[in-house]
């Protein structure tokens, strides 16, 4: 057995289905060459004498995936919280993204960003950099360092964007991407490129054409945002006459899921009954996206109508839409906001529960890297721990109330090991 | 000049007035005797030698108010969340407050409460403990430890509690009421009785008559809940048939605000028309808790418009339909959910600014309790020190974006001096 056979002993949850919780007390999870073999209550014979690490009763819990997020944005957060998505974007978000031209600047603010990421909970994560080439590659070395798994895009935008952030045609951003790609290749382990076109207000169809080319070459998957905000989508409506809804101008080029194309995109807060059946059919990943979606007044989305309809769920921070990196927080602002939405919009849709969003944050998002965010054998061995000893307590508490009280109430200092793909992170 | 005249150097940051902050870069804030001498670019000559604490640059704000909060339900904050009120009550808060007979509980779980408490931002607070006498009591005497200004509540309820947990009659609730004020006169400097019917759903017609006389005879301050759900409003006009709206089950016995019975209503979240003109008149104090009102899925109060109508109005944490303490993700709190009112109720009602949540985590809760929330001359000396430090960034920012970012981003570790009418806590 070589060095990444190993096991942790604890309190471990995980999800047995999208709402059930797993949980063994006093038990051992064995990491067999980077993939799990397994919760035991009783180490098994076979694995006698491997190293284990006791955690003193901390959960021990999946990594967490998250599935949408913009790193050059991370300086930013929690500054300028009064505009809605557009507005946002021309005034506070496309000129700090100016900034990542100067490799300088793009080292000191992604140096912050990459630290965070490697002492939050997240092991895996898709991730929107900015259009400059430099700046994404500088992202890429510094995100591979953390050992997390992440999806990194160099951002395509040709249109719609100020002087300081537009690229000068759908030809020089096609280039930049391939100049990109081949530059890239080979060059990381944690790390691999995804195709990011940012929105359709942002791509000219002449673009999104060539980077569909670029997509099937490269066998890349997409990311992107849809459907996230009412004046974005009207402006959609306009720019793309020929399209029945937003992700149709996805789709015609061949970009919006399917076999060959897997896609995340993120928020779908206003997504038609038409849209919704495309994203079925192309097992398109929805990044749910809450807090964001709360702090740019765009809504609330329909997740329990995306779960009944068994759409791929998982979350996403969305910074800097969102604030923090933090999914465990993510879980819980989606439940807040169900409930609200359950409330003030459609009460025949049950607020989400704790085992759901618990679900969506680990298997839900994670299995958009394969066979990640669960414990049973066979999965990535992604593993979080987290102690609640500075969270004291008179009452006794079950191992789904501390799992609770850490969603709702946990910050850095509780997550006090990571591991990805049996790789010790700290 | 005694020991409680010093100056604090930093970033000073108050209201000016409720949508405009005030902010001195390096500048000196002043206490004299406990009492705000004003904000300062250059120390004045009079006040030349005083100590002076240099914050290098911190940010100073006034104390918090907490309007609202039950101390009892701080240990089981962030589990059992997915209930309504009602249901959550009966489930989950009342089994727990009836540990409270129990002192050695009441003593382990309090401790905890006012550990975190005197960490907080919060230097004002209006705080629910339980039925029992001696319970409260040793609230009063751990929050009198702390040095936090607090008016402390023995809660009355004589109906529709479980055995565990209600007085046996009117009678009995009201001579306990008498007992713990009599017991507690005189006895603290910085704790306060304030009388406490924990709703309408749990107080006689009785027992609300005998509390109009206690309040009376005492001069006490009230608070109580209104409004907040529609289960619960429903059931209150099942018991009151003969109230046109809510408040005026409190209204009808005189407690319901008007200048000889300072009151807090908690929530106010579906209140009519004419309890809106009611509560405007009597000048009843609005605890606006925003967090609380998502988490048991009653709604989003229209705060829009109290604040248009000039209700005062503070906001609350309220441990434990909310999650945490701290009044600065209050804050935040009520910013979000403002914007989903707009996008999904009433989208002529504006979203809260910064601005107006910091207005009213200060001066506008502070003022129940007299001069309190704002630097200028003559207000009592309630000052925070805010270390934004731990929070790095590579572009500049401004004294208005680094309290955004405290607003959404701090946890305790960025609170690094506390003082109260004058008196260092920390």
């Amino acid at each position: 057995m070589n060095e990444t056979t190993f096991a942790l002993k604890g309190t471990i949850c995980f999800s047995e289905s999208p709402t059930k919780l797993s949980v063994t007390e006093n038990g051992y999870l064995v990491c067999e060459n980077g993939v799990s073999a397994g919760v035991f209550t009783e180490l098994p014979e076979k694995y006698q004498g491997i190293p284990c690490r006791d955690t003193n009763g901390c959960l021990i819990i999946p990594g967490l995936t998250d599935l949408h997020l913009h790193a050059p944005q991370y300086c930013f957060r929690a500054t300028g919280m009064d505009l809605e998505l557009l507005d946002w974007l021309n005034t506070i978000t496309f000129p700090q993204e100016s900034r990542y031209a100067d490799l300088e600047y793009a080292k000191a603010a992604y140096s912050i960003f990459a630290e965070d990421m490697k002492k939050s909970a997240t092991t895996r994560a898709s991730i929107f950099a900015t259009l400059h080439v430099a700046g994404t590659e500088l992202l890429m070395d510094l995100m591979e360092e953390t050992g997390l798994k992440t999806l990194i895009g160099k951002v395509n935008m040709d249109r719609n964007g100020p002087p300081t952030l537009q690229e000068e045609s759908a030809g020089a951003s096609a280039r930049d991407t391939v100049t990109w790609l081949e530059e890239t290749a080979g060059r990381y382990q944690n790390v691999k490129p995804i195709l990011t076109p940012r929105f359709t207000p942002s791509c000219t169809d002449e673009l999104m054409t060539k980077l569909a080319e670029i997509q099937q070459k490269y066998h890349l998957p997409v990311q992107s945002h849809l459907s996230e905000n009412f004046g974005e989508i009207a402006w959609v409506k306009e720019l793309c006459p020929n399209t029945r809804f937003y992700g149709e101008a996805y789709d015609q080029f061949g970009m919006f899921g399917g076999p060959d194309c897997p896609t995340i995109m993120a928020h779908c807060v206003h997504c038609p009954d038409e849209e919704i059946a495309l994203m079925k059919e192309r097992g398109v990943y929805v990044a749910h996206c809450s807090q964001s979606n709360t702090n740019l007044s765009s809504g609330i989305a329909p997740v329990r109508r995306y779960l009944d309809e068994g759409l791929h769920v998982g979350l996403g921070s969305d910074i800097a839409g969102g604030t923090t990196v933090s999914l465990l927080r993510a879980m819980a602002d989606s439940v807040q906001t169900s409930k609200l939405r359950w409330r003030l919009v459609d009460d025949s849709q049950k607020p989400l529960s704790l085992e759901e969003v618990f679900y969506m944050a680990t298997q839900g998002g994670g299995s958009f890297f394969g066979k990640v965010g669960s414990f049973d054998a066979g999965y990535e061995f992604d593993a979080v721990i987290l102690d609640d000893a500075n969270l004291p307590h008179p009452q006794p508490l079950t191992p789904k109330e501390r799992l609770e009280r850490l969603v709702y109430l946990s910050d850095d200092r509780n997550i006090t090991g990571k591991y990805v793909s049996g790789n010790k992170i700290f």
